[in-house]
């Protein structure tokens, strides 16, 4: 078998290949992955969670300078400090974020933009306070329609300057599993997460939870901001008006099993008996019913447990006996709604929603030891 | 000006460009850069210090039940648990690491493996006990010539099974700078960074600096593992058998002013007055003589202001007078040694050691306004 093993005889490489630009590989250098193995942990480490910042980290040196503001169409226009903030009552929650845009690179061929592969997710504990006792003091007047939330990061996309903002319904705002975050992992949240306040928003993609947020405006319209309009929309093309990305989709993903290869991380496994698992998750705090694991396409169901809390990942598991060749894995999880991961990418213009099920190159080999 | 600013009047996205590969976009997104903006911290955030590992994050779920063992041609083999290790004398260092690989990216055509462009940098406060301590106590005898390091990750590269390894010379490990360390900013080390226990050699490029070290071994012969002999060397071409990486070479990077186009990380900038600034760092903790900021190819002398400590990068500050239009930034360091960077990149197969100016390209404008 081994010599046909592509991973112990691997052709030279070439210096030309496919088509990911200087300025894509620029944002994956900037931004943050999880590395899969890391989804062994059911609370991803600080400096493990995916990170995607549009434009600059602000610097802020003391939060004891930083003011949330609460202002528009409210009875009770608010200022509050971070000291105000954390003399509120407090929560903790588990949460998996995960970035729109993940698995856009997946597609072909794909849109120009941050080219996540399948590691834009993690889970962490937050700690803050609920959004929902802030807004009601401030008490929206009945005209208002939508809460904007603002960052104090700001720049240009698509040749548009502006601050990054997200809106939410007055309605889904009212949501009591949404907070006001300051604390990650049990520590103050580190510059890139956001600190010193952050949005939490559990079950829908990560751009809706505003990094370094300072202000939240009701407003009496549809808030058409960049970042709601411009950015995160489903698009069948260019025409399209679309529809707004929102919660994150149901989605699995597994533990490579064995070693991989340095470069192309494609995997060399030992023959017997392994435990293939990793985690799955869907929005909303919507649990998991079922996962599926893939064996050359034959498909098997693994063991779930049950998610800690609502809004974090489910572990699952499942016992593969590996025999000597090459064989392709993939994981694929249903929720209690009945939504079900695609076999292929979902189609966007952007690349937005990709649940599509991983894939894991493995050789197996009887002949090796590996300490894993 | 606005209406030749490409950054607020783009071209419309193309599918297709350049050349980087889906195996160079998956490792960009597992491993972790800088963001370049957090050179303003003199200790780089956990999170946001550079991260580059070859094979998987070896589990460690608890450290108790970690070895570091010291044998091969030692009069005293020992064997050392955490507990053990800790209740050494302890010594605290800011290190400025860089990976090896840093800058690869900006060759052109580039070779293919983890396409750096800047961000393959931090600096850390590591906490730990002096290496040549417990080296003292195993005693080489005097057959030996070198001691290598084994960390727990292992993988294939190239085709080579092995283990992550690396070796010092017995001359080499003498230096009292290098640490054992268990703490990075005050905390225990994170996974990815190398838990519980990782090599720190101060004024050497990353791949020195073992992470998960659980085996020190005196040999009485050259190592040749792959990842001494076969990964890290300078090579003019593929018949030539080269010089291996060990220190640092004299670098500087800017933190990039104003604000940036979320694509491609070009800048706009308001006209008026504005501090350049950022870092400045050397191989063996030489210390920086002069950083000089490029205008447009013009250059200018900056205020270099010492390192905190003798391993950790150095502030510098430029204030420049920015009149509207189109103008290239750079930056070029000079250390004690008179070794300056080269303002294009120095010829290696694999892109080792590109130490060349950082380019960043500015559009200064009048009439706009941006909060930073």
């Amino acid at each position: 078998m081994s010599a046909n093993n592509p991973i112990l005889n691997p052709k030279p490489k070439s210096h030309r290949a496919e088509d990911f630009t200087h300025s894509e590989v620029q944002l994956a250098n900037r931004n943050s992955g999880i590395a899969l193995e890391a989804l062994r942990h059911d609370i991803t480490p600080i400096g493990m969670h995916y990170l995607l910042s549009h434009f600059d980290i602000p610097y802020v040196e003391n939060e004891s300078d930083w003011k949330l503001e609460i202002r528009g169409l409210v009875e009770n226009p608010i200022n509050l400090d971070m000291q105000t903030l954390k003399s509120l009552p407090q929560v903790t929650k588990q949460v998996t974020l995960e970035c729109a845009g993940n698995g856009r690179a997946l597609h072909k061929p794909h849109w120009p933009s941050m080219p996540w592969t399948y590691e834009a997710v993690g889970t962490a504990e937050w700690r803050g306070t609920r959004l929902i006792d802030i807004l009601y003091n401030a008490k929206a007047t009945s005209e208002a329609v939508e809460w904007v939330f603002s960052g104090a990061d700001s720049g240009v996309d698509s040749g548009v300057q502006h601050v990054f903002e997200r809106s939410l319904s007055i309605e889904m705002a009212n949501n009591p599993d949404i907070m006001l975050a300051w604390e990650i992992n049990g520590q103050a949240l580190p510059p890139q997460h956001g600190y010193p306040l952050r949005l939490v928003v559990p079950g829908w993609y990560g751009m809706a939870s505003v990094k370094w947020l300072n202000k939240i405006e009701a407003i009496d319209h549809t808030f058409e901001g960049q970042q709601q309009v411009g950015t995160y929309v489903y698009k069948k093309d260019n025409n399209d008006k679309g529809i707004p990305v929102t919660t994150i989709r149901v989605k699995s993903l597994m533990v490579p099993p064995g070693i991989p290869d340095w470069y192309s991380r494609k995997r060399l496994l030992k023959s017997g008996s392994v435990t293939l698992h990793g985690r799955a998750w869907s929005g909303l705090g919507t649990p998991i019913s079922k996962v599926e694991i893939g064996i050359n396409n034959h498909w098997h169901e693994a063991q779930v447990f049950p998610a800690k809390e609502k809004y974090a990942w489910s572990r699952w598991e499942f016992e593969w006996q590996a025999i000597t060749g090459y064989h392709e894995l993939g994981c694929r999880a249903t929720d209690a709604n009945g939504d079900i991961q695609p076999i292929d990418p979902p189609w966007d213009k952007s690349g937005f929603g990709n649940n599509c099920v991983q894939k894991i190159e493995v050789w197996v080999e009887d002949d090796i030891s590996i300490k894993e």
